[in-house]
C-alpha cells in the first residue's frame, strides 16, 4: 500500500490536480487525459480491483457516483452526461491497482468503448 | 416507468437472455455484442440515469459491482479482468434510460474507451 501511487494523491504526497476531496473519495485530472474534462475518481481506501470488493464497499463505491454527479455539475456536463469507465485488471488496461472510475465529458463518446 | 424496455426485461415481460438475477440486480447479455462476454446489469428499481442518483441509491449501485464479480466468476474473468462502463445521458450514448453498467470481457481492451 505504500508504494501505492493513488494513495499518495490521496494522502497529498504527490501533487495531482485534485478536483473533488473529503473523508472518503478523491478526484483529480488524468494526466493523460482522452476528453474535455477527465477526471479520475477512486476511494481513500486503498482496494487493489473491483474482484477484491466486499459488501462493506457498497456503499463507498455508490458514493464514487454521486461524486461523479459533483464534477458534472461543476463542469457543466449534467444536461450534456459523461461516460464513466472503470477496469479491472490486465484485460482491460488498469494500469494502477487501487480502485479508480474514469470520468470522461465534453465530446461525444463512441461505441464499442475500447 | 411502464414504457421502459428495461424494467419490462427485469419483470420478464420482454424476453432477454438473463444471465443473474435477484430482488435488486438483473443481468442479461446485450443483443449487440461488443466482447465475447458483454452483459448489462441494472437495478430492479427505475432509476434514469447517473444524474439521478440519490444517497439513498449508494449502496444498490456498489451492490451492481460485487454482480459484475460473480459474472466474471461465472465467465471465468476474474483473472484476465473485465471493463465497466456506464453511461449517462445523449454525450455518451445512453439509449435506455434505466441506469445500467455494461460488463465487456473476454478480450484486450484499447484506449480511449471509445
Amino acid at each position: 500500500m505504500s508504494d501505492c501511487i493513488f494513495c499518495k494523491i490521496a494522502e497529498g504526497e504527490i501533487p495531482a490536480k485534485i478536483v473533488f476531496q473529503d473523508n472518503h473519495v478523491v478526484a483529480f485530472e488524468d494526466i493523460n487525459p482522452q476528453a474535455p474534462v477527465h477526471v479520475i475518481i477512486i476511494p481513500r481506501k486503498h482496494i487493489p480491483t473491483i474482484s477484491d470488493l466486499t459488501e462493506d464497499d457498497q456503499e463507498l463505491v455508490g458514493y464514487m457516483h454521486l461524486v461523479a454527479n459533483k464534477i458534472a455539475a461543476k463542469n457543466g456536463l449534467t444536461e450534456d452526461g459523461f461516460r464513466l469507465v472503470t477496469n479491472c485488471k490486465k484485460a482491460s488496461g488498469q494500469e494502477v491497482f487501487h480502485i479508480h472510475t474514469h470520468f470522461l465529458g465534453g465530446r461525444e463518446f463512441g461505441w464499442p468503448p475500447g
